[in-house]
């Protein structure tokens, strides 16, 4: 049995659970929730019917340190979903080192850890012969690691190109349809809750930064951080300047992109008839290929969408477990 | 040494070739050329320099059936890249079904074989224990069988919407911008090589029809034959109607999907900023998935591009003979 504890029981990760609860007949329980505050321990596993809607209010709530649970040896896969610090990397960082160096595997959807010591952390991984997958982090439930990973071995990526931020790609959606001035179009994306009371990741591009250095480390052995990216948010970007764009046939994105070396966000003129000109809050990620040419992704980059990328990560891990095992 | 046979020495074959040529050193060479003709036999196995501009002509070419390469033995892996007869999977189906029979692991862009004889030929392969990879008989490069196993575990796929053929859309395009009537469209692809002389097969869907059969058996367990699809292709459809759907903001795109067990291939109004609508000889393919939502990829859907995927195919049969030769 594959003893799975969860860091952060927020939205995502009741949505999880509930999804984990299906897997205790292929040998995956959930014996641990855990959130900044403290944990809860069900050696059992929860089940669809048992499972807390909040874990700080149950009397079995143990207020401590959630790295209690590695410390005691309660979990051998951690899941960590908390609100992450893109500059210092907390607190996923320490759950997600703490948890490799006691030889647990990881599934994170937290950019933080990843954005601030990505080798630090896959080199551990490596060494400790465990699983660090964060599939999550990037596009919400596109699949963009994993089909880099499995599905364009013997082509290769030349550059990468992305409208990575939900929030933004709203408000400008909105500012492109409807003619809205900015502040009014996010107003509207906080009334819907698309944007934080405090949008200024989001809207200055460091959202899409984090993002960026994560793909470029993951997916062209970079070694980068949020320093070495070229940022420019989408605060000056006017509804007149996108009502010119929008006579050319065109519109005004906030796009990062990887290109010979060079990592930046900025906001581009982009044609709206091009595969990456996605609308609302969907997310896009274009590849250039050797051979390929140009291969785009497109799907909702966050929310419960998020959920698939965490469990297509769980299930690769019970894969490589069942391969492992014995058999094909 | 991994012998690897190619049959059909045309466009593809050639540039497939070309980069194989490159894989000597990770234990696979092509050890035979064939088309409807016979073959070319080198045991040695092909070089970028010996690679010949054509086989036919050659002095060491064996007049033949080029079944004989399987008959001697002659190879581990065999790439058919023939011209598909959809109604009976010839002369693919031929090549594919001897060559499973014989041990061999195939790696094809044929749909024909597949339309015709799915449940067989996946069958067939299972029992002999070999591999049938097909990444490249559905939007040419695009990973579409690739990404659906390896990416989306943990999910599910509810459906499939698709634009699967790049000649009808890239005369739909042409209708949309330049307002060309279809005969028109249509003669613009032949003089650019996107059409056939008789481009009947995809004008009335039928190209369209055959990747939808393949998509429903391999991604949803379906044993569909072509004559289960309702197919309408595009020759009725007018300039004026096109027009028209651009004055709501829509166009019209040959779409073939698969929903609630109905297959169908027809011309659809498809909004002007939707995912799928990709212009141009584009192809584009939707999965609606339980938990992800939509998620939509975009590719080339021939030419150069359809060699990455073969190679995906070709890899992946690689890693998986050294994953069973021990060692992850």
């Amino acid at each position: 049995m594959i003893r799975c504890g969860i860091i952060g029981y927020g939205f995502l990760g009741k949505k999880l659970a509930g999804y984990l609860t299906r897997y205790k007949m292929r040998g995956l329980a959930i014996t641990a929730l855990a959130n900044s505050r403290g944990y809860l321990y069900y050696p059992k596993g929860f089940d669809s019917d048992n499972l807390p809607a909040d874990i700080t209010g149950h009397t079995s709530f143990r207020a401590s340190n959630p790295l209690e649970i590695l410390e005691r040896g309660l979990v051998d896969l951690l899941v960590t979903l908390t609100p992450t610090n893109v500059y210092n990397g907390e607190p996923g960082l320490t759950y997600i080192r703490e948890a490799l160096k006691s030889g647990v595997d990881v599934v994170t959807a937290d950019k933080g850890p990843l954005v601030v010591a990505f080798r630090e952390l896959t080199s551990l991984a490596d060494s400790m012969g465990v699983f660090l997958c964060y599939e999550a982090t990037v596009g919400g439930g596109i699949p963009v690691f994993s089909l880099a990973r499995h599905s364009l071995r013997g082509d290769r990526i030349l550059s990468i190109k992305g409208i990575l931020n939900g929030t933004t790609n709203y408000i400008l959606s909105r500012m492109h349809f409807e003619g809205l001035p900015l502040d009014l179009a996010l107003q509207e994306a906080q009334m819907m809750g698309l944007a934080e009371r405090d949008p200024s990741l989001d809207l200055e591009g460091i959202d899409s930064a984090c993002k960026i250095v994560i793909l470029a480390n993951a997916l062209l052995g970079a070694d980068r951080r949020l320093e070495d990216v070229k940022v420019k948010g989408i605060t000056q970007v006017t509804s007149d300047a996108i009502l010119a764009a929008k006579e050319l046939g065109m519109t005004i994105k906030l796009v990062g992109s990887i290109e010979g070396g060079r990592l930046s966000v900025a906001p581009r003129l982009v044609r709206l008839n091009h595969p990456l000109c996605v609308h609302g809050s969907l997310n896009a990620i274009q590849f250039k290929m050797e051979i390929l040419g140009d291969l785009t992704l497109i799907g909702r980059g966050a929310g419960e969408s998020t959920v698939s990328a965490l469990l297509s990560d769980i299930e690769w891990i019970l894969a490589q477990k069942e391969a492992s095992r014995g058999g094909r």
